[in-house]
């Protein structure tokens, strides 16, 4: 039924809109206390139209009962600061929720629609809440699996010749990242201060970052762990996937081009990371699988796997300058075009035996199209700065100035028009302290 | 009075055995239930000579009792299975245990040591307990401060004439590690599989590591976070450490030289690090402050900090080989070598507004001294398996084979010869699944 893409919600939802009755994203919200009102506390949501669902309210009134496995759902999972414990609960869990929700809200079913208490009760408007950060994760590796991105920086900082280093074609390439400082969209970020060193300067200087910038990603949740030793075979990897957000890993050109030899990128990626408030299900994916591009050299067998495992998504930066009133899209690409699947990436992180914790977020690299308008990075979109992005308003950018505001979008479309979408990832540049 | 190096205990402690009076670390026990007594559950436990003093047991008999802070400890953060939420309640109660502790277990002090009763229940036997992991690190950073291990590294694998990156002495080089596969001493480690290429290889190939070695660290533990975007001034630094312990990085050389560019170790580390049981506090440390190795250039001013803030303690590696009874000493080193400080590995890392979280791990990254015999790793050992070293049973080792144990040890030593020591940090290498 929920790939049914005709289906309908008895909730209005205008056509296009990310949040339809096929999607149901699950996500963490909170309702402060009004003068009318008391507050929510932390609960688990699932989005719908402009409205978000409250799952621990939908328990509460009686709409899990003697439904299956949701019979025995413990309401305290349903009241938490993450969806950590509710994943844990694993993929049978997460699968009858999504389909009790899609019975309560179509059309033609009354069992919640025609009781005004209930609704009342369950249905929030997303303006009346705070969406809060939907995962803790121990966790957070960053992926370089762009080909295009790959070869734009490589072309850039080393060789254009020899832009791809010799295992980029063998293995995605991956670093560990800081779990620590990932934020949910809206929180500002501040830019961040440290050391630089132009190539023809003495010696270093420090102060804040003359070259901060976006990075636009997808990351996926883990949804399963695994034991310390047990590598994943690569065709059990997607069922250790929970779901996808959208990232954005902001990136301090100057602090990371001095410090990142041989290490690999620290104090230029760690002040902040920005995440998407919903995590759309593996299963509202499943409509937009398309094969990946084709890999050569063919990969060493622990990293094939047949089938399509790439995902056609539609993703597009837009920017809000410092002032303005207006946004402009920048960039406009596609998840399909990265080189290693998130099948391929978590196969690999997991061969060694490296466990993974249900929470974990694995994001995909920058995701750079192939065109100058699909680049996801300010340093790509102006080629280092040697060719600054004009803006309508007159001024151009070469990185991101304080005030700035960079929103990130991403969304599959059905054969009918309904889309399947992220919602947005959302963060203005301040100053720094 | 935790300062005198002349105090005794009452419990008796042989010369140089690492946990007299003086050194007090905190670490977390479990009891198993036998057919006589009923299993503990996890507990805090303080190690005192060849015993662990267990926490709650202390507070239940009634000796934290009217004494200050203690008074309003709340019992459950002294039965939980890692020391981050103790260490959250902060210094002041740190001390404050070190210090009633310390009272108790005096020699002349009978309040603990005359009711047998009270005996039996708070003091076990380090033999009956298992010693669990002492933190849960959210976030773990190796930093690669040796200029000894870095210089001998960039010899064997760049260019001896520039050994060291421009970068290295103007900031304390680090990456981000996995935290999620840190693991207590005695924890056996798997050999991983991986990708490695032969430099006059063809291609990579996919298989066990034939090049696992271990590093040997001195890590230290967050013991007070900060909030996104707030640097630490670097006079403050220390006063944001709980305590110290050792570290064991194993590391698989040939995954790590195919995979590590650009962004860095991944699959050569995080298949897991291994922590002594035992965390050393910074008091305890206080008797060995010495200044460190001259710094040229001089580092920029958020990295300079006056006085001495490194420490002279002795750290050695010794190996079990698979099948000997006898261990053999193959590496004898000081922490004091280090260039770089851990205030100023802290205040580097905070530099740039990344957040600390009470419980988080920073390593030193693998520690070499400037002879032969003080190398922190078999890579530098064996120098990339050009000079095995010779074992006492006839055989060499250029990285170690399946059934070597790799134990690590470390110590302050007092004017009077009382000694402040980690205990150990110990794994052996088992063949991979």
């Amino acid at each position: 039924m929920l790939t049914d893409p005709a289906l309908r919600s008895w909730i209005d939802i205008a056509p296009g809109h990310p949040f339809p009755l096929q999607n149901l994203p699950f996500g963490v919200f909170e309702r402060e206390a009004t003068a009318g009102a008391p507050g929510t506390g932390p609960r688990l949501g699932v989005a719908i139209g402009s409205y978000v669902l409250d799952l621990y309210a939908v328990q509460q009134q009686g709409f899990f009962d003697g439904v299956g496995l949701l019979a025995g759902l413990p309401p305290k999972v349903l009241r938490r600061r993450s969806l950590n414990r509710f994943i844990g609960l694993g993929r049978p869990v997460w699968r009858a929720v999504r389909q009790r929700l899609s019975e309560l809200l179509r059309h033609d079913n009354p069992e919640l629609r025609d009781h005004e208490d209930a609704v009342r009760a369950c249905l929030l408007r997303q303006t009346d809440v705070q969406l809060l950060q939907p995962i803790k994760p121990r966790n957070y590796t960053d992926f370089y699996s762009s080909i295009e991105h790959a070869t734009n920086v490589g072309s850039m900082f080393r060789d254009p010749a020899n832009a791809l280093l010799p295992n980029w074609r063998h293995l995605p390439v991956a670093y560990h990242g800081r779990a620590s400082s990932i934020v949910v969209s809206g929180t500002p970020i501040c830019r961040p201060q440290g050391q630089r060193k132009a190539p023809d300067a003495e010696a270093p200087t420090f102060g804040p970052s003359q070259q901060l910038d976006f990075e636009l990603e997808v990351g996926f949740v883990v949804g399963k762990g695994t034991t310390l030793g047990s590598p994943v075979p690569i065709a059990e990897a997607e069922d250790h996937i929970f779901g996808v957000l959208l990232f954005n890993d902001w990136s301090a050109r100057d602090l990371q081009s001095w410090e990142y030899a041989p290490l690999g990128p620290f104090l230029g990626k760690n002040f902040g990371s920005s995440v998407s408030p919903w995590v759309v299900t593996m299963d509202a994916l499943e409509p937009f699988r398309v094969p990946g591009p084709a890999q050569l050299p063919t990969p060493l067998p622990y990293l094939q796997v047949p089938g399509p495992h790439h995902f056609d998504l539609q993703l597009e930066v837009a920017l809000l300058p410092a002032g303005a009133t207006e946004e402009v899209v920048i960039s406009q690409t596609n998840f399909r075009h990265l080189y290693w699947s998130m099948a391929q990436q978590l196969a690999h992180h997991a061969s060694n035996g490296c466990n993974l914790e249900v929470g974990d977020l694995y994001a995909s690299g920058t995701i750079s199209g192939p065109t100058p308008d699909s680049l996801g990075s300010m340093l790509e979109l102006a080629w280092r700065g040697t060719r600054p992005l004009p803006l309508p308003d007159g001024s151009e950018r070469s990185f991101l100035l304080d005030g700035d505001t960079v929103i990130m979008r991403g969304y599959g479309e059905l054969s009918n028009g309904v889309r399947i979408g992220f919602g947005e990832v959302r963060g203005m540049v301040l100053a720094g302290l």
